[in-house]
């Protein structure tokens, strides 16, 4: 994907400040700069999000989301994480290219991540009719 | 784990509205019920987050998610989907077993899932240099 900027931090075309590399997957920091070392966490490989990447390579990027995910709290004094991931531009999605956020946490940071929620009341009952998948 | 909720309701002594089963995972609809069909996936077997359950369990996890994930974008008329996952207290987990929340959207829905940034600029170079896995 030529005009893929994650595909041209791959290549090496475009750099990027790199946490991790192995040879299927990427992690680096957010150039988004928002939150203290907000991370993404990509397949090396194009695909578009989780809605079309094949469940293996799928596992595979997780592995290493999980990895790091340890490491921030493990080694580099976090005291938790937020993982958040968009698909298609309807949810926020901005990259094209299946990329998982991290978020890492410390107590009483102040931050907001996790969505404010809607006072709207569904009937439950009926959405699950609705959506159930066995 | 006797006081866990999500356990209870994997045990059958608490209901829920389901979503999807299968051996290891459940997936029911979130009962703060803020969201059109804000949707949970979790392990049969008590993990607290993604920082202890081994990797082979967690990438079952995931397939759920996906296959999930897909069939809503598929089969029930949303058009994209956010994961979001909190893992510890000071990253707004508040039900200590692991789960993954399924965000379905629709083309301007108007909703904001995706945290709003702050203005702090970091230095991306020593932060990752701090951070960095390899």
């Amino acid at each position: 994907m030529s005009d893929c900027i994650f595909c041209k931090i791959v290549s090496g075309e475009s750099p990027c400040y790199k946490i991790y590399e192995d040879e299927n997957c990427l992690a680096f920091l957010d150039v988004a700069n928002d939150f203290y070392a907000h991370t993404l966490v990509i397949p090396k490989k194009h695909y578009k999000n989780i809605l079309d990447i094949p469940n293996s390579e799928l596992n595979y990027v997780i592995g290493v989301l999980q990895k790091i995910s340890k490491h921030y709290v493990e080694n580099c004094g976090f005291d938790g994480i937020n993982t958040i991931n968009a698909n298609n531009k309807c949810a926020n999605q901005s990259v094209f290219h299946l990329h998982f956020h991290i978020i890492p946490r410390r107590n009483n940071d102040g931050l907001h991540i996790f969505p404010e929620g809607q006072n709207n009341k569904f009937d439950l009952e009926e959405v699950s009719h609705k959506l159930k998948l066995n």
